[in-house]
């Protein structure tokens, strides 16, 4: 405990979620009273066509996400 | 705000994600007081032998999801 | 199948959960050829402390969620 | 309902799914009062780089998740 | 890994999640080649009126969930 | 996008998760390409005995989460 799940469009680099792996567990352990060796973070990876913004989906957006 | 997952068996088409993030995130407009730029939608789609229903994989079942 | 989770913060009544369960149902059945009796949808209700935009918790902001 | 979703790293067989689908299922309905047509369950499969534990990327750790 | 989260409507008690948590665990283990130590089980409880099933709220069903 | 959802055991301040989701939104624009204006951070409170690891309550370990 505790759990994270990140949920995006895919595009990101394993040594990008590696960081922020690192990053979101050091704020949990600072400032979230947890304890390293319980937290688990996850990346839930979705296509363009699967996240929608204000009823747009990403894969129809002009600008990148 | 707010957030919704839509989880399900892959098979569906950009086209029905489409119109169906517009339809999700306008009924939550007009019946959940939320304000459209705030909306975020997100499908996870997932193998037929990633489902199951009453115990039974999607892709075990005879029917088609 | 599928599963739907809406995530928010609390405020909304019973009456307009309704409204919305069978709205998204309808959408999902309609354009994403989906049964009803398989259709689940669940609200998730977070205080406004719980919930943060743009890095800001709702409780924090100036107008209401 | 109940609905279960199941988040890990990648690298299960069907066989392992339709097994852990009927064992979780049978739990629910034997310990938590659910009624066998109403519960879901679903897998999230996500790469070794998409999971981290401890701060560490299942990719990265030495022995196989 | 894995992460389990079971959402449900409110009514079971500590002791029937204390099963169910070592049951969903158990299998993880024996079918799922997951370590023990690395198991989370998250329960999300909601009120009758915040789970809907083919439509309808719980709370508007006729028999209990 | 993204969507961040953690969930633990209950106890965590306001001020915590001020920080927290701070802490969080700054290391998805740093690190992960995302934008301020579409981060959304949830946090999901359940109770000691709403969380299991290795099987085991919150509410039943030794020592607090």
């Amino acid at each position: 405990m505790p759990h994270v799940q990140i949920t995006w469009v895919t595009g990101r680099t394993p040594e990008q979620k590696r960081k922020l792996a690192e990053r979101v567990t050091q704020a949990l352990i600072e400032d979230g009273r947890a304890k390293r060796e319980n937290i688990q973070v996850t990346f839930i990876d979705v296509p363009p066509t699967d996240y929608a913004e204000a009823g747009l989906l990403v894969a129809d957006q002009k600008r990148a996400p």
